[in-house]
């Protein structure tokens, strides 16, 4: 993949953003893996547009549910790693059928998603490291640009800076906490149950991490816990023995991570808390600092995760049904 | 409470939303089991309103993440059994500060919310049955209303009146059941997971299961799977001894309940499916039937977790944290 290749293809997709000026809602469709990217992507408009609309939707469910609105007005933002998934691809059909301007990420050019869409932008795959093209990061650039060029809002420029240095400080973190990372393993490996909790721009990251990583990768039962729900029900399951992953990011979310990592490793004494903060975000502008956080904490993520894949025996690319089945 | 001084509060609210034409935007705002409703009004706001945009959030989420298209364009529904959820009223006089137009449910007048609230409407709590003034009726008939006040979108009639006679469904149903509600408990009563699962209307109801029964009230790890996201990370969890809960709705989100049932029931042998055509919602029309389903799978719901706590010997008003200590 040729990385050039993939800003010019996102000047491409904002150049036709910023000509349709009749857009005021983004829906952001896909499943799984690439549907928790769509949560980030959509706090980010919610955040920095004034006169667009958000919403992250699965991609059946979009089609299903067949929003009103959706239309000529509508941007249509999907992804898919192979660029097969049948439900995106359908989505992006369905959208484009009823005028919406179609955009889509995928590893793949030349895929169905690829055909179906009216820009692709191509991304690398690269789950322990950082990059401006890994799909997280090309998905919160076109946000932030499409605020520029529809909005005039310039926290893109701060944001595609901090890009360049993000990479090394990812790197250099996962390095510094090989000691913590084999601890969680070692401590984790006979688990059958795992939570993993955040707000804000890192609901999507602990979503992801749930389904993806200890359901589907691991097999361990998972439920993402939005920190701001937590003391609305699910915190009467917190025991000592209980385990959670806590994302604890920047910006005006953090006082939800805050109050939710202070009861739960109080009554739970198996809470791993990831603060951005100690893992150096701070260093960064603050007016974006809070739109890094899901990039520095997905591959440091991963790194626990392969570590607890050797400590158990189970790596991470085992699958009893996916891709194995018809479903 | 008196029903007719509830009916109208609903034609107060509405008429206010009908006076301010350039409301576009809905926020539904609140937490846990009322932010669970929330879930299924933006749903229906998405199917129904040509011209309005819905949005669902935490409470606590919402005001951090303070959306910058909130204002004068915005109406912001929030809802609090007490009328004392801190997060809550103070997303309501966020709100309000910014110019939205505040509309509030909750069991309790004159409480905090119903103070800081322009429009109140207040509900009656009645877990094993349902009603035109259960919040979750109200909260659908205000969506139906406004999409009827503001765009001439009838189905608020047909809804109206459907809500005559689903009570009486919801009875005889709950004590049709009677013998699988007991057998579901014996069943269940060892479980330390138990997963929900749903899609379209349901997925609030599903949600609400999973947070407010299973993990608070009962203290059984749980998380509610979308139905649509279940074949791209969650179904690696399903083996012949993990239990699912699964709605099966009606409408166009069916398909989506059918694919995930028919894989689900397959590897486990532990799936409790109630399907709202076989539980006679077929009897409605069909422009509203999909809005009425989770009116008849939350009190249906409710009798199966009653049987289940007595069986556990873990009455549902049993809590270790909640209303116990600070937090």
């Amino acid at each position: 993949m040729d990385i050039h290749k993939t800003d010019a293809q996102i000047a491409d997709a904002l150049k036709a953003v910023s000509g349709r000026e009749s857009v005021t809602d983004i829906f952001f469709v896909a499943c799984g893996g690439s549907f928790s990217l769509m949560l980030t992507t959509q706090y980010i408009t919610d955040r920095e547009a004034s006169r667009i609309n958000g919403i992250a939707l699965n991609a059946a469910e979009f089609t299903a549910r067949a929003p009103k609105t959706l239309g000529r007005n509508s941007l249509v933002i999907a992804c898919s790693h192979s660029g097969t998934t049948p439900e995106t691809v359908e989505a992006i059909r369905f959208a484009r059928q009823a005028g919406a301007l179609t955009i889509s990420l995928t590893n793949v050019l030349g895929s169905p998603l690829d055909d179906a869409s009216e820009f692709t932008i191509a991304y690398k795959h690269t789950p322990l490291e950082m990059s401006s093209h890994h799909s997280a990061a090309i998905l919160s650039r076109l946000a932030l640009g499409i605020v520029k060029v529809r909005e005039g809002n310039n926290k893109a420029d701060d944001f595609e800076a901090a890009l360049t240095t993000l990479p090394r400080l990812v790197d250099q973190k996962i390095a510094d906490l090989k000691g913590e990372i084999a601890t969680f393993a070692e401590a984790h490996k006979r688990d059958s149950v795992i939570y993993t909790m955040a707000s804000g721009s890192n609901y999507g990251v602990a979503y992801c991490y749930a389904i993806c990583l200890f359901q589907e990768m691991l097999w361990i039962h998972s439920a993402a816990i939005q920190a701001g729900e937590y003391f609305h029900g699910p915190f009467e399951v917190t025991d000592f023995d209980v385990p959670f992953v806590q994302l604890m990011g920047v910006g005006p979310t953090r006082a939800i991570d805050e109050r939710a990592f202070s009861f739960a490793q109080k009554y739970s004494r198996r809470v791993t808390a990831l603060d951005a903060r100690k893992l150096g975000i701070s260093d960064f502008p603050e007016s974006i600092a809070e739109y890094l956080t899901p990039l520095l904490f997905t591959p440091i993520l991963r790194a626990y995760m392969e570590k607890l894949a050797e400590a158990k025996g189970h790596p991470l690319t085992v699958r009893r049904y996916m891709w194995k089945l018809e479903y």
